[in-house]
């Protein structure tokens, strides 16, 4: 760890000799290397950013210049390199750094990234306010090939024909992508045999100078094409090779680190997305009209198997959730039963499409929402937090949770029965619970889990339920698995009606489930003490799981006070 | 009206002689004409498409074809011609037809539009599903060069180069837009002079055979470019040039109906938006960091004259605003003050960025928020009534709504002082007050507006303010000008603690207005009654802004009757 460990300051790599870099490079792979192992994170990604990233910081100054990475999972060189060294060993802990890049946790990050597609509109914005104040700092976007051709990305490239100067795009194309990259423009930018001149026509209309192809791993290859750009700061675009999990080999000979890497999580276990190829298998075999359309996320989702087991029947349209739902709205018409397999964060892409297009249409569409409720160490921008309050004011729109993947499975049957639109959210990690499917059906919304003579909680989705069973132990309350949040289930809150309630949600609190158990009783002139447990007014930093909800109250021991 | 007068069916238009489709085209603009002149709408759009609409009809059969219209706007012909001859004097009409297509309103539309960009993806969405039904149907987009750009749109262009058999998109190039399209990809493909390799090139490689420019007013060469397309049907996408607005200058000696119609418009005072113009002026003279983005709508938000007074202080990004918003997150971090002048409706479009850029950075981007609420006669999409739902529950967002322009104005003077971000909605139409300005701040949120020992009316919004005015007269109610609904005002919901309270707004009830009072007040333990008045769980249908107020009991009779 010789250069690594002396390391202090980011302009230091500017007096490094150029044969060094190679070096510091190895260093700074190595320190993501054991790091992951032990936080989880995204490695492979940003592996194989690593030497663009010291080249960047070679020829760039990000105490001025500026530097936005799209969606951000590849920034930790960069994190390591310009201020975050010591603190990485805390990536993604609770009070540690962000696993991206975040305003408040540094002066070298210069946009919170972390959905897809952002960085090229907010650079140009930044370039017009740079140009308007009459400064001249570079801005450069660092973008994925398949997160480049995201529809605001798109929009950001092809609106204008006037790009700014001092503006550096650089396309990071990955060839080694897990899942390949399928995306017909994607391949149009990237292509690479034959001659470069469509492309470079293309790019001369929207007001690109295209560089590349290079070499990503090529530091002096980049330093020179970098500093050839800031010579001649037209607005360029450089395209750049790169292997995803370059360095990653020497790991291979170690099979178990090798596994503890490659799980790119921190928990071992996800209950709902492991069972969904299976449920969804099951789905399909019963009904061939069932199609599962994802947004680039096959693999997260639990669906990649589908792929290859029913390719017929699965549909990726890349990292494009608004294209995907009204795909899926357009798939309804015409008499399929679409399954949009989204994370939550990532469906609020789509949220206009969903009130549009689906909602007001009222077709039906299942939505299987992964990564619903808080997600733990991936940052501010992937908790899923707020699917609850976008989904139940739009009409039309059923909203589940389920306690286990059994009941995901029951779910997901009853919502295929269904004329309209029906949203099933469930977190990610581990769920303990085997309690048996009660099946839900319009006159069975919820279910009695322990029945009391005390208060009465309302626990909606699977966590929360956990929580409220814990809680409840040796105490006379009455756990209700309040597994439809819209809508609700009228019969039993008016058994109910008479004692005082607490609702227990994984889900941000204005908007969510609590508040329309609200407007349930306050409506019907309910006199009685409502406790809503939820998420507060804010965002939700990376920690672990168990930590968000607790400083959230959303656990037992605070439901135990109220008992 | 001698071809128009006996015609029942579209597929009768298949027997005309190809001679009598021009007469039938100037009968059908001038039904178009007399309509509009009396119900107000999108006129000029409509008339350019009548002649391509007449085309189709000669040439497909739409009881099992489809015909999806981006936007929708442009459809009026299409309407007449298929089942709404007769109940088009009822456009816009309470119970009458939509000014837009509606799939619940014939068995010929095929899709519920009103949202730019969804047409490619939605066709895309039923040719996947016509081919694994084994159909043979043709599926068409018609899609005018504004929306056609937009991001969704791109991304279902752009991502596959596998396109489906039996699909036709046109590109409906219109020459004489108001608001000249300068989006560059929209010039890239409409581009007419040199040759066309370009273009054509770059379509195959998106799976497109491209068939153009033809005269979109020539019956003749679109029967035939259809026919053509009937008989090969790859994929293929036929570039139409159209007059906006063709047939109209008819009208020109008529100035008063000139007038009338180029209103565009039901309604002929829009306060907020006609003061909009002066309010941004006086602000921008005062300080030259604000920026005003739109997102194609300069004219529709009163926001055109600065185009020209203040260039530098004006971007139009085109409709794309999920790009305007993370644009305007650039342009804040950069230094700039940004003012985004959005369509309640059409911000949904960008509620992730909102979220994620905007919030999530706590930046200081103002957000003018124009037909919030009910809109009238726009139809189901064009309702403005979900802005608060989906802005309230998002951390760091401050939300606001004035009682009348010269609030307007002081509110955007106390939003461009916040560190972080701030959304002002207000309404379209006349709105009667001219109560004097009690200047906002963070110790003034609420201002009492007539005293008295009664039940308390927390009103947000000019309209629901008027309502409980005119309710409350004679009457010992309190009425307050509640104009932030996030944060609100705590001193004063706890001087009125006591009282019985009626919260009125012209948004959706669930996550609303109401629901924050109520959070407040359930969990200050308040015990006497609260009445929330907003709409109910249910999309508008377009009829008068008052009878869709009266029908969510939003209105004066109804307050009074709990007095």
């Amino acid at each position: 760890m010789g250069l690594l460990e002396n390391f202090k300051n980011p302009c230091e790599i500017k007096n490094f000799d150029l044969s060094k870099l190679c070096d510091l490079s190895q260093e700074v792979r190595k320190l993501i290397i054991d790091t992951t192992t032990k936080t989880g994170g995204h490695l492979a990604s940003s592996l194989g950013a690593v030497d663009a990233i010291i080249a960047m910081l070679y020829c760039f100054d990000f105490t001025s210049d500026k530097v936005i990475f799209d969606v951000g999972h590849q920034a930790y060189a960069y994190k390591i390199l310009t201020d975050r060294k010591n603190a990485f060993k805390s990536l993604r802990q609770e009070n540690g750094i962000s696993g991206f890049p975040l305003i408040f946790e540094s002066q070298y990050d210069h946009f919170t990234s972390g959905h897809a597609g952002d960085a090229f509109a907010a650079a140009l914005g930044y370039c017009y306010a740079r140009d308007a104040l009459s400064k001249d700092d570079f801005v450069i976007t660092f973008t994925g090939d398949a997160s480049f051709v995201n529809g605001e990305s798109l929009e950001a490239l092809l609106s204008t024909q006037k790009k700014p100067k001092n503006f550096l795009v650089i396309l990071n194309d990955n060839q080694m992508s897990i899942s390949p990259n399928t995306n017909a423009f994607s391949r149009f930018l990237c292509e690479r045999q034959g001659d470069l001149s469509d492309k470079q026509t293309f790019l001369d209309k929207f007001g690109l100078n295209y560089v590349g192809i290079l070499d990503g791993h090529d530091i002096n290859a980049l330093i020179d094409a970098f500093s050839a750009f800031k010579n001649n700061p037209v607005p360029t675009l450089i395209h750049i090779k790169t292997l995803k999990g370059k360095g990653y080999k020497a790991a291979e000979s170690d099979s178990e680190y090798y596994h503890g890497v490659s799980k790119d999580l921190v928990t071992s276990e996800n209950h709902f997305a492991d069972s969904l190829s299976e449920i969804l298998s099951n789905r399909i075999k019963n009904d061939n009209k069932c199609v599962c359309i994802v947004a680039g996320m096959a693999y997260g989702t639990g669906t990649e198997s589908l792929q290859q087991k029913f390719p017929k029947n699965f549909i990726d349209v890349g990292i494009s959730e608004d294209l995907a739902v009204t795909y899926a709205s357009g798939l309804a018409l015409g008499g399929l039963k679409p399954i949009v397999c989204i994370y939550s964060t990532f469906l609020q892409r789509a949220y206009d499409q969903i009130v549009t297009n689906v909602c007001m249409q009222k077709l039906p569409v299942t939505f299987l929402i992964d990564r619903a409720g808080c997600t733990g160490g991936d940052g501010l921008t992937h908790q899923g937090i707020f699917d609850t309050a976008y989904l139940s004011h739009v009409p039309n729109m059923t909203v589940l949770s389920p306690k286990n993947s059994a009941e995901l499975e029951d779910m997901l049957d009853f919502a295929q029965r269904q004329s309209g639109p029906v949203a099933i959210r469930y977190p990610n990690g581990q769920i303990d619970n085997d309690l048996p499917v009660n099946k839900i059906s319009t006159d069975n919304l919820w279910e009695v889990i322990k029945d009391g003579t005390g208060k009465c909680i309302l626990a909606f989705g699977a966590r929360a339920l956990n929580e409220s069973l814990l809680a409840s132990k040796g105490t006379d309350a009455v756990v209700i698995n309040a597994r439809s949040l819209k809508p609700l289930d009228i019969k039993m809150l008016n058994r109910y009606f008479n004692r005082d309630i607490i609702t227990v949600e994984d889900g941000i609190k204005n908007g969510g489930f609590g508040a329309m158990v609200m407007h349930y009783l306050n409506e019907a002139g309910y006199k009685n003490n409502l406790k809503i447990i939820a998420f507060e007014d804010k965002f939700i930093p990376h920690a672990s799981v168990s930590k968000q909800l607790k400083d959230n109250k959303i656990c037992s021991e605070y439901i135990k006070t109220l008992l």
